[in-house]
C-alpha cells in the first residue's frame, strides 16, 4: 500500500473507531442499570433452591416463569455431542413461545442416552402441568457431570417447591441455582425508557467432577416480534458470548435463551439491540473474570485484517494460545508468542506489517521490537486488566476477544483427584 | 449402517490393522538399530560446541558435514511468520544440493528484520567458504529467543572451531548443540542392508525466554533422487513430527532437513522409507516425552472416521485439548471431555455411535459409559504410559497422534519471572 493511502486508512480507521465508541456512549446514557436480572422486566416470577443434587448441599435449580407466553430465540452449542435437554429445548423453540425455564445444576444430562431424554422431558412436563401451559411452552436446561442419570425423583421434587417459591425477587436464588465452579453470581438488568432486559448466566469454566457449561438465560419486557428477536440474540451472542476463551473448549450443553413477554410493548429495535447487546458483553466479562484460577482479564483487539473473519482468526488464536495465556500468567510481555499465534492462525498476515501495543505503548512496529524498555511493558503485564492491540496493517477487519491466562491453578482445579 | 455391514466393516479394520502390524514387523526385523545418529551413515561428519550465546555456558553450536553433495529434501514451518534462517534455507534447497548443516541455539534470528537475514547468509558464507562449497549448499538453523540479533561474531568464531573439531564421532556434541529446554538429547539410527538412515532432533516445547522450535536432522548414505526423498520426508514427517502436539503452538522456526550423499548407491525405494519412518517417529516420540512438565506419554488412536482427515481432526481435538491433558496429569479417566472434544472438532461424529476405551478396557460404548468400574480405567490413566482408542464407526479414516499430559509445571516452566 502507498504511504498516502496508508494514512488515510488509519484515519478511517479513527474516525470509525471514534464514532463507535461516540455511539457506545449515546447507547450507555441511554439506559440506566437496574437490579433484579432476570425478574427485573415486568412479568417474570424467579426461584433457585437446593434439591440435593450436589453433594455440597448449595443451591442447583432455578426456574424463571414468564406471567403471559413470551416470545423466544434462542442460541445453542454447535458441538455435536448435545446433552439431552439441549436436544429437548431444539424441539420446543419451534413452537416459537415460552412460559418458563428450569434448570439444574450438578448433572448434565448429557451421554445418557434415550433415558436422559425422557427425564428431560418429565422435567418439562413436570412444570408445565403445574403452570397450565403446553409442555413445549418450557424449556429444560442441565449443566454438571458428564454420563451419569438424573436423579430425577429429587429434581421433580425441587420443581414443585420452585413453583410455590417464584417470585419478584427470586432472581439472585435462581442465579444461585445455576453456578458450578462458579465464584459468584453472573446477573445485570438494565432499564430503557419503558423497557428492561436483564439475565443471568453461569460460566464456561470447566471442573472436574463436573463439565460445565456456559448457560444464559435472558428476560425482557419488551414485546419484540420473534425474527427480530432471534437475529437480535444472533448478534448479541456474537458479539459477546462467542468472543470470549478461557480454555478454548466448547461444551455439550452451552445455551443462551431471550424470553420478550411483550408486557411493556413496541420498543425501537436499535434500543432494545443496544440494550441487550449490553447485557449479554457485561455476563461475558463476568464468566471470563471468573474463571478457574484466573488472575488476568485480557482484552486482545485485532484490527487491520482483510476481513472481520480474519481477524477473528488472529484474535482467537491469540486467546487460545496455552503459550500466551500462560506467559501472562507469568507477568510476560512475550510479543514473540503473539507474532507467532498470529503467524500460525488461518489470519492472512504479513511479518513486516504487523504492529502490536500492550496498552497504548508501543512493543512491536513493521513486525520488528520498538526500542519500548521491557519494564514499561512488564509493568502492563503484570496489572489485572490490560489490552493487546495488534494491527495487521492490511484492511478494515476487526475483532474484539475477551480473554484470561492461564494458571497453575486451572491446572490443578482440573486435574481430578 | 445395517449391523451385517457394520460387522464387514469391522472384520475389515481389524484385518487392516493386523496386515498393519505384521508389516511394521517385518520392516523391525529389516533394520538393526545403530549408533551415531547423524554420522551413522558414511560419509557425513559432526560437531557441537559452546559459543558463548547461552548464557548458561552450554553448547550452543552444532554442524553437520558431508564429504560429498548430498542431495537434500526439506520441510519448513507453515507459520506465516518464519525466522531469517527458514528464508535463507527455502532458497538455498532449491539447489537440490547440499554440504553442511550449521545451527545454533540460544537465539531465533526471528523478526529481526534485515539484518537477521544478513546474519544468516554470514553464518553460510563463513561455513561454505571453509569447505569450499557455494553457499546454497550450507543450510542455517537457529532456534531460541525472538527478536533479538545474533552475537554473529561469537558465532563465526565457533563456526571456525566447529570445522576443526567435525568428526565421525561428533554426532552427540552435535544433539547438545541444538537443545534448548530438552533434558536429553534425540538421536536414533539404523542399518538396512547396506545403507543407514539417522538423525538428531530437539523440543517442540516452548520456554522463557526463548520461544523454542522442533528441528530434526536426517543423514542417509543411500542414493535417492531428490522429487523421491522430498516425498519420502514428507511422508515420514506426516506420520511423525506432525502426529505429535505439546502444546498445539506452531514456531517461527520448525525445520526438518534430510540429506541423502548415495555414498552406500542405490537402495530399494520402501525399504528407505520404512528406516525414515521409523528414524522419524522414534525422534518424534523422544520430543513428547522430554515436553515441559510432561508426566505421561498418551497415544490417541482414532478410527472408524468417515475420511482420514477426519479421523485427524479428532485425535488433534483431543491432543490439544486443555482439559484432556489436565485430567490426564490428575490421572483422572474423563472420557466426558474426550466426547466433548471430538464433538467440537471439524470430524464428522454421531454420538450415538462412538466408542473409546482406555488401553483395551472400554470406557465409552455408543455414546454412553459402561459398566466398567472407573477404578479400573483410572488405574491406566495413572500410568507413565497409555492408549486412548476411540472408535468413530463411521468408515474407514484413521490417525494415531503422540501427546502428553499438561501439568502444573508446564504453566510455572512457560510464565516466565
Amino acid at each position: 500500500m502507498p504511504i498516502g493511502v496508508q494514512r488515510k486508512v488509519l484515519a478511517w480507521q479513527r474516525a470509525a473507531l471514534h464514532y463507535a465508541r461516540q455511539r457506545e456512549n449515546i447507547m450507555k446514557k441511554l439506559f440506566t442499570q437496574v437490579t433484579g436480572s432476570v425478574t427485573a422486566a415486568r412479568g417474570f416470577k424467579a426461584a433457585g433452591l437446593a434439591a440435593g443434587i450436589k453433594k455440597s448441599g448449595k443451591k442447583d435449580m432455578a426456574l424463571i416463569v414468564s406471567d403471559v407466553p413470551a416470545t423466544v430465540a434462542s442460541v445453542f452449542t454447535r458441538n455435536q455431542v448435545k446433552a439431552a435437554p439441549v436436544k429437548l429445548d431444539m424441539l420446543h423453540v419451534k413452537s416459537g413461545k415460552a412460559r418458563a425455564i428450569v434448570a439444574n445444576s450438578g448433572n448434565a444430562n448429557a451421554c445418557t442416552g434415550k433415558l436422559g431424554y425422557v427425564h428431560a422431558q418429565a422435567m418439562s412436563e413436570a412444570v408445565a402441568r403445574r403452570i397450565d401451559a403446553p409442555t413445549e411452552q418450557v424449556l429444560v436446561c442441565s449443566t454438571g457431570r458428564i454420563g451419569v442419570n438424573l436423579p430425577i425423583v429429587k429434581i421433580e421434587a425441587g420443581i414443585k417447591k420452585l413453583l410455590r417459591q417464584v417470585s419478584r425477587t427470586g432472581a439472585r436464588d435462581a442465579a444461585l441455582g445455576i453456578m458450578t465452579s462458579d465464584t459468584f453470581t453472573k446477573e445485570c438488568a438494565v432499564k430503557v425508557g419503558k423497557f428492561h432486559v436483564g439475565g443471568i448466566a453461569k460460566g464456561a469454566g470447566m471442573i472436574h467432577p463436573n463439565m460445565a457449561t456456559m448457560l444464559g438465560f435472558i428476560t425482557t419486557d419488551a414485546a419484540v416480534p420473534r425474527a427480530a428477536l432471534q437475529r437480535a440474540l444472533r448478534q448479541a451472542v456474537n458479539q459477546s458470548f462467542n468472543r470470549i476463551s478461557i480454555d478454548g473448549d466448547m461444551s455439550t450443553n452451552d445455551t443462551v435463551l431471550c424470553l420478550a413477554n411483550g408486557v411493556a410493548g413496541k420498543v425501537s429495535l436499535p434500543e432494545f439491540q443496544a440494550a441487550l447487546n449490553y447485557v449479554c458483553l457485561e455476563l461475558a466479562k463476568m464468566i471470563v473474570k471468573d474463571g478457574e484460577g484466573v488472575t488476568k482479564f485480557v482484552t486482545v483487539e485485532v484490527c487491520g485484517a482483510k476481513s472481520d473473519r480474519d481477524a477473528e482468526f488472529a484474535a482467537r488464536a491469540v486467546s487460545n494460545s496455552a503459550l500466551v495465556k500462560t506467559s501472562w500468567c507469568g507477568g510476560d510481555p512475550n510479543w514473540g508468542r503473539l507474532m507467532d499465534a498470529i503467524g500460525y492462525s488461518r489470519c492472512k498476515i504479513i511479518e513486516e506489517k504487523v504492529d502490536i501495543a500492550y496498552d497504548d505503548v508501543p512493543a512491536v512496529k513493521a513486525g520488528q521490537p520498538t526500542r519500548t524498555p521491557v519494564a514499561k511493558l512488564r509493568k502492563i503485564v503484570k496489572s489485572p486488566t490490560f489490552t493487546i492491540r495488534i494491527n495487521l496493517n492490511l484492511g478494515r477487519g476487526r475483532c474484539t476477544m475477551h480473554t484470561c491466562d492461564l494458571t497453575e491453578d486451572y491446572v490443578t482445579f482440573n486435574k481430578g483427584e
